[in-house]
C-alpha cells in the first residue's frame, strides 16, 4: 500500500465521479490521454516516494538555519527539488505557450499532491513559485516576462509571495512597504515584509519576490496597493546576474510544522537601493495579486487534504497490523489479540478520515475541473455559471480541509495511540503541518465573511442559484439508485435551510450582526457541500457496482458506506448550526471584553 | 492579568458555584479557612509564575537527553522542582498522618492547576510520584512504607507508574513482564515497560516504579497481575542508598509535546537481578493500581483544562492589545485600526474558549469536591450516591476536556493567526501538549466503552439516577431565575433522551454492536453534564448580581453570556449523535478492512 496515494480512487475521482474523459477530448487537452496520465502519475509517484517522501521528518527535525545573514538548508532538499526538476515537473502547471505541460489542472492537482503528500515543505517552493510565475504572465510587462518568467517556469528561479507585515496581516489596507518611482521605470522599495515563505534559501541562485507596496501620494486603504516584481539579485540586461539588490533576511519565523519551508522577515532596502518593477497597473497590486486567487486557496485545500491522506494511509496501514485487544464479545485472554482496525471505534475513527478526506479531495478535484472547463470552454453563458459556482466554492475549498482534514491528522494520531504522539511516527508531525492552513491565504474568519457576506449574495443570489442547480443534476442522476433517495432527501433540505438562511442574513440591516455567525455558517455550508460530493461518489459507486466489476466491489461498498456515513454522521450538523445563523444570534457579538474574564 | 489563573474565577467556583465553605466547616478541614486558602493561592501563583512559566519554551526546546546511560536535563527543571519543593508543596496531596497537608482535594488540584498551566511537562514528574505514594500508602505493607513512603511525600525521591509494555498498552492482560519470588519476599522482575513518563531523570536519587508484572503460574489474563515496587536503586537497611538494582533506560521517546517529561522504555532486570517488593496481594495488581484511577483521570482532565487555560488567557490578552483591521460597519482606511477583540469572529473563539475551559474546570472541582465529601462525609447513603456520581463522571472528566480542551487550543492558535503558529509564541506548545491527554490513562475509546458499557447501566442505572437528581437540584435552584427557564428545559430534554439512548442499548443484544458508538454517546453525555456545569454557573452568578456586586457585574454578564452560548451553540449538538447511538448505526462497525481503500 502507498501511503502517499490510493490510485483506485484517483481513477475513481477522475473518471467516474468526474468525468475527466470529457475534458481530454477537447482541443486544448488533446495532447493527453488516459494512458499517458497514468504513466506520468506512475513517475510522479515514484519520484515522491523515492526522493520526497524519506527526509520528511529528517527535514522537520533539522529545518533551515540563519547563517552568516543567509539561509542553509539539509542537502536532502535541494536533491530532491532536483529529482523534481529533471523530470521537467516544475513547467506542469503552466500552457504550452510559455513552456508548459499544459495538463488539465486537475491532473495537476493530484500529480503535485503526491509530492505535497509525501514532504509538503519541499513542494511549497515549488508550489509558490508557480503562483509568482501565473502572476507575472498574466499581469507582467512584455520586458518583465522576457526576463523572469523562463527561470520561473523551469524551477532555475523561485518565487515568492509578500503581502503582509507585522502589523497588517489579514488587513493589507494597512501596509506600509514604499515604493517610490526612480524615473526609469523602476521604484525604490523600502519596508519591512512580514511571513514570506520561502523569502530566503539556499535552493537557487536567485528569487523573485512579488511584493504589495504604496507609492506615496496614492489612495489610502487597498485602493493604494501596488504590485513589484522584486529580485534577490538584480539581473543584467543580458540575463545575467548583477548585484544585491539589498533584500536582506532580517529573521527566520520557527513555525509548528510546515518547519522545511523558510517563513522570513525580510527588510527590503536595507543597506542599499531595492529596486522592483511594477506589475500590472499602479493601484490594482491587490486585484493583480488576487488574480491567481481561486488557485492558491484551492491548492491550500489540496495541501490540506494531501497532509491528512498521509495520516490516513498511515494509521490506515498500522491499525490493519498492530494487533492489540480482542473482541468484546467473549474475551479470552488466552486467545490470540486481533488487529486493532477491528476494533468498532478504531473503524470510527478510519473512517471519519476517509470521509473527510475522500469527500474533501472530490470538492478539490470538482473545483479544478471547473477551472479546466473555463480554460477550455466557449460557451459564456456555460462560462458564466461555472465562474459564479467557483467563487462561490473557493472559501470551502479553503476552509473545510483546513479544519475537518485538520480533524483526520487528529484521529491519526489517536488511532496509533502513545505511538502516535511521538516523533518516531509521521502522524503528529502531518497534524502540525496541516495546522497551518487555517492561516495563510485568507484566514478562517476571513473565509467567512466572503462566503457569507459576498459570495452567497452576490447578483442576488446567482451563484447559490447555480449550485442548486448542479446539486439537483446529482440528484437526478441518484434517482435510479433507491438506496441513495434517502440522502438526496436531506441534502436537499439541507440546501434549502441553506438557502433561507441567506436570506434571512440580507435581511438584516446591521451587516455587522448579520455576519457575526460567518464562521458557522462557512462551517454549515461546506458540509452541505461535501454531502454533496458524497453523493456524486455513491452514483458513480453505485453505477460502477451495477457494471458487476467483481474486482472493485469492496472500493465500492467503501464508498457507499462513507457516504451513509457522512450523511448520518455529519450532515445533521449542519442544521443546528445554520439555525443559529438565521436567528442572527448575537451570544458572542453583544459581549464586552470586559465580560471574558471579568477584570 | 495572569497568564496562569484567573483568582476572580477560582473564587467563583469555589465559594459561589460550590460550597467549598461547607466543606472547610467540617472537622477534617478544620486547619483551614478562605483566607489561609488564599494565601497559599497566591504562594503558589508567585512560585509557579516566577518559577515555572519562564522556561516552558526554553524546556520545550530542549527536552532531556539520552547521554551515558541516563538522561540530562535543563538546570531550570530542577530547580523549579527545588522551589516547589522548598515551599512545602510536594505535601500538598497528603493527609496529615503521612505527613501531608490534608487540604480539599479540590484546592489541592487548583493550587497545582497553576503550575500545570505554567509548565506542565515539570509538573507531571510530581503529579506521577504523589500517585505512587498514595497507592503505596493504601495498599503496600507497613514494611515498604516505612522505608518509601516518607521519601515519596518529600519530594526526595519520585515516582512512576509502569504498565504499558510494547505490545501491551490499552490491553492490560498482555503484560508479559514476569516477577519471580526469590524466597525472601523479594521478587526477581524482569521485563521491558514502555512509556513510562519520569522512568529516569536526574532530579532525584532515586526512583520508585510501580510495575505491574505476572508471577509465573498466575491466571491468564488480568487475573494474574500483581502490582510490584522497585527502586531504581536498592535501599539499605538504614535507609541509605545500596547498589543499582539494574533498571536500564533502553530509549527516550521524542514526543510531540510535554517534552520536558521524560517517556522512557525501561528493562528490568538487565545485567543483573532486579529486586520488586510485592504490594498488595498476588494477582490483585490492576485492582490496587486502578485504586486511585478516578483521581488520576480526573487529574488528566485537570491537565487538559490548564493548558487550554494557558492558551486561553495568552490570546485574551493578545486579542486585546493587538490592533488589526476596523468595523466592518463603515470601513475607513484612514480610521485607525481596532484591537482584533472586537471583531465577532475572534469574539467567537475567545467565547468557545471560555465556555469549553470553564465549563469543564467546573467540572472537575465539582468531581474534586465529591472526593473530598467522601472523605468527610458519614451518611453512608449519601456516600453510596456521591460513590456512585463519581464513577460515572469520571470518564467525562477525563475524556471531555481532552477533547473541546484541545479544541481551545487550537482556537487560541487561531486568534494569533501566523504568531500563533510559531514557536516564538506558547499557543501551539500548549496545544502539543495537551494532545496527549486523550492518549494516557485510558485512551478516549476506552472511556467510551467504560461510561456506556459499564457505568451507564451498572446497578440497574443507579448511576444516572443520581445524575438526575443532582442535575434537577441544579434546575430547581435555577427555577427562581426566570432567564434560566430556557436552559432548564433544554437540559432535562437532553438528559431524557440520554436516557432513553442508555435504554435502547442496554436492550441490544449483541453488546459489540451496542457498544460500537460508544465513543459519541461519551461526546453527547459530556455535553450534557457540561451544560449542567454552566446551569450551576449561571445560578450562582444570577445569584450574584441579585446581591448587587456592581464590580463583578461584567464577570457575571460574561458567565451568563458563556451559559447562553453553551446552550445555543454546543448543547444541540448532542441530540443528533444520541440519535445514532439509540438507533445503533452500524455504519462503521459493518465496515471491513478492504472497505477503506479497495486494496
Amino acid at each position: 500500500m502507498s501511503l502517499i496515494v490510493n490510485r483506485r480512487d484517483l481513477d475513481f475521482m477522475f473518471y467516474e465521479a468526474l468525468d475527466l474523459d470529457k475534458l481530454l477530448a477537447t482541443e486544448r487537452y488533446s495532447d493527453y490521454d488516459r494512458e499517458a496520465l497514468d504513466a506520468m502519475l506512475t513517475v510522479c509517484q515514484t519520484i515522491a516516494e523515492d526522493e520526497f517522501l524519506p527526509f520528511a521528518a529528517k527535514l522537520d527535525a533539522n529545518e533551515p538555519q540563519f547563517v552568516d545573514g543567509g539561509v542553509k538548508t539539509i542537502p536532502e532538499l535541494k536533491l530532491a527539488i532536483n529529482a523534481y526538476k529533471e523530470a521537467g515537473l516544475c513547467t506542469s502547471g503552466y500552457d504550452a505557450d510559455i513552456g508548459g505541460m499544459q495538463l488539465p489542472w486537475m491532473v495537476d492537482q493530484a500529480l503535485n499532491g503526491m509530492f505535497v503528500c509525501a514532504n509538503n515543505p519541499v513542494h511549497t517552493y515549488l508550489f509558490l513559485t508557480q503562483g509568482v510565475a501565473n502572476m507575472l504572465n498574466v499581469c507582467g510587462s512584455d520586458a518583465l516576462k522576457e526576463t523572469y518568467l523562463s527561470k520561473l517556469v523551469e524551477g532555475d528561479w523561485f518565487g515568492t509571495m509578500c503581502l503582509s507585515e507585522t502589523q497588517a496581516g489579514s488587513s493589507l489596507a494597512d501596509v506600509r512597504t514604499k515604493a517610490e518611482p526612480v524615473g526609469d521605470g523602476g521604484y525604490k522599495i523600502s519596508g519591512t515584509k512580514m511571513w514570506i515563505s520561502g523569502g530566503e534559501q539556499d535552493l537557487t541562485e536567485n528569487i523573485v519576490h512579488m511584493v504589495l507596496a504604496k507609492v506615496p501620494g496614492g489612495p489610502a486603504g487597498v485602493k493604494g496597493i501596488s504590485l513589484f516584481l522584486v529580485p534577490k539579485v538584480r539581473v543584467n540586461g543580458d540575463g545575467s546576474l548583477g548585484e544585491s539588490n539589498n533584500v536582506v533576511l532580517a529573521g527566520l519565523n520557527h513555525k509548528m510544522g510546515n518547519r522545511g519551508t523558510t517563513n522570513t522577515l525580510l527588510n527590503f532596502g536595507e543597506g542599499g537601493d531595492c529596486i522592483g518593477y511594477l506589475v500590472g497597473n499602479e493601484n490594482e497590486g491587490l486585484s493583480n495579486m488576487f488574480h491567481m486567487m481561486n488557485e492558491a486557496r484551492i491548492s491550500v485545500g489540496q495541501a490540506a487534504v494531501m497532509s491528512a491522506l498521509g495520516g490516513y494511509l498511515y494509521s490506515l496501514d498500522y491499525a490493519r497490523n498492530r494487533p492489540q485487544g480482542r473482541h468484546l464479545a467473549g474475551k479470552n485472554p488466552d486467545a490470540p489479540q486481533i488487529m486493532i482496525s477491528e476494533h468498532a471505534d478504531i473503524k470510527r475513527m478510519l473512517m471519519t478520515q476517509k470521509a473527510f478526506i475522500e469527500g474533501a479531495q472530490l470538492l478539490m478535484f470538482y473545483s479544478a475541473q471547473i477551472i479546466d472547463e473555463l480554460r477550455s470552454c466557449t460557451d459564456d453563458v456555460e462560462k458564466r455559471r461555472m465562474s459564479l459556482l467557483l467563487d462561490l466554492l473557493t472559501p470551502i475549498c479553503k476552509s473545510w480541509p483546513s479544519e475537518y482534514c485538520l480533524e483526520a491528522n487528529k484521529l491519526a494520531i489517536q488511532v496509533l495511540g502513545g505511538y502516535g504522539y511521538t516523533r518516531e511516527y509521521p502522524v503528529e508531525r502531518l497534524y502540525r503541518d496541516n495546522r497551518l492552513n487555517h492561516i495563510h491565504e485568507g484566514t478562517w474568519g476571513i473565509q467567512g465573511l466572503d462566503i457569507l457576506g459576498r459570495k452567497m449574495q452576490m447578483h442576488n443570489g446567482a451563484a447559490v442559484a447555480v449550485l442548486r442547480e448542479e446539486i439537483q443534476g446529482t440528484i437526478d442522476s441518484a434517482a435510479g439508485h433507491s438506496a441513495l433517495a434517502e440522502h438526496s432527501a436531506k441534502l436537499i433540505g439541507a440546501l434549502t435551510q441553506m438557502e433561507e438562511t441567506v436570506q434571512a442574513v440580507a435581511a438584516c440591516e446591521d451587516k455587522s450582526l448579520a455576519l457575526a455567525n460567518a464562521t458557522i455558517f462557512l462551517d454549515a455550508a461546506g458540509h452541505i457541500v461535501i454531502a454533496w460530493m458524497w453523493l456524486k461518489q455513491a452514483v458513480a459507486a453505485s453505477e460502477g457496482l451495477q457494471a458487476g466489476n467483481v474486482a472493485d466491489r469492496d472500493f465500492y461498498e467503501g464508498k457507499l458506506a462513507a457516504t451513509k456515513f457522512f450523511f448520518r454522521y455529519e450532515l445533521p450538523k449542519s442544521k443546528a448550526a445554520l439555525t443559529l445563523v438565521a436567528d442572527l444570534d448575537s451570544t458572542c457579538y453583544d459581549l464586552s471584553g470586559a465580560q471574558f474574564t471579568g477584570v
